[in-house]
């Protein structure tokens, strides 16, 4: 039977913010890059699919931090693929600190597309199916991204999206866009540590030189942003302080 | 007798251009991380000098790039200290792909910082001396960083210190100034891959919530760059592209 894939981190002087302890930006990146290098393992990452002309897209993903490893610590990534449907693939993640203590968890769901149509290939027939054997009856360790509106009101920020904000694909960096929403959050909440959870939703993807505008907003206490370049909404999300 | 350190990296996702290659910054933090591995092995580095209240700080550097790594490759960084004086001490850089053939040399000067008096401490005195057993002589790898005089006119662009900017010092990354200039590089030179030699000088530190000015000039096929504050001048640089 498949297994769930493990992963060991250290926290390297770059990773921190000015708590001295692990930014959440760089937490996130390191755990879909650990997707990315147990699917290779497993034979199904971008590279094959790009063979046949496919690859994975974040679609949503949903992470809850209780707390952040500090400088010099080791951490460890827990993830697999708990389940799929016609369109979405669903990755989990525990990450535990050098003591074992839980300290986060994340869900995310991908799509398949194929770059030819520029459409989502049905993960329930033949390429979509290559990762079947990989699937751990084990559930998301925390809700799925949940629903979140269009922005139309709130504070503006502008970024023009720059050579050190791309990726191999000419996009913006999927940790770009999630940093300029730490960039938004009460610094207050950093220094504190607070506990949040992030939900965010990838809509369309920037491109070199295009210029985005992020809008906060506030509802009832969760945090709402929007990132959008004059044609498209690129990212929505959310952050929630939790007690 | 001292020995040279060697340090295995893998060129990651995220480390890559849409070259898919190694981002020099990228290779420049590498490398920088791989100085701190080094001196923490050793018993030099930031968190034992905290103890005598004293850092490290990067004056000056120079790196000249030949090629750079494409992405899943391991590449190698090995580093030595080649000397010091009253203020300055010089830590180098030579850089091997998975072939063993070198792709870049790089070379620096560090400062040693009392953080009560903010002045530099005398090398050749005391803890200054910590780092003495470990000198390599083995000359730098490539010219150190040449003289940089200031600019005055050119184009401006504005950036905002920003939390995703900041690291534990609650200063500006030293990748960020390294990322403001390369967003300034006509993309053609690095979609071309074109050898260059890029000159570094970090004169102060930028923090949270400021704005910095980068200016870019060009003097004979030399470009030149100018990031300050309003209060003060924090980076100077010049990149030139090797035939």
């Amino acid at each position: 039977m498949a297994e769930k894939a493990y992963f060991k981190q250290h926290v390297e002087p770059q990773d921190l913010d000015f708590t001295s302890r692990l930014k959440a930006p760089n937490l996130i990146m390191a755990a879909l890059n650990a997707a990315g290098r147990d699917a290779h393992n497993k034979g199904f990452d971008y590279v094959d699919m790009e063979a046949d002309n496919h690859t994975w897209v974040l679609g949503r993903m949903a992470i809850e931090v209780k707390d952040r490893p500090k400088q010099y610590s080791d951490y460890q990534i827990e993830t697999w693929i708990s389940g799929y449907n016609r369109i979405l693939s669903t990755r989990n993640f525990r990450m535990y600190d050098e003591q074992g203590q839980e300290f986060a968890v994340m869900t995310s769901q991908w799509a398949m597309l194929d770059m030819t149509t520029r459409t989502s290939v049905d993960l329930t027939q033949t390429t979509g199916k290559v990762h079947d054997i990989y699937m751990v009856p084990d559930p998301e360790p925390c809700a799925p991204a949940g629903r979140l509106r269009p922005l139309s009101d709130g504070e503006r920020h502008n970024h023009r999206v720059r050579y050190s904000d791309i990726d191999f694909n000419r996009h913006m960096n999927t940790i770009r866009y999630i940093e300029m929403i730490f960039d938004r959050l009460p610094i207050e909440a950093i220094s504190e540590n607070r506990p949040f959870r992030l939900d965010l939703h990838f809509l369309n993807e920037a491109i070199l030189g295009e210029m985005l505008t992020i809008t906060t907003a506030e509802q009832e206490g969760t945090l709402l942003f929007e990132i959008a370049s004059e044609k498209k909404t690129c990212v929505r999300a959310s952050v929630r302080f939790l007690e």
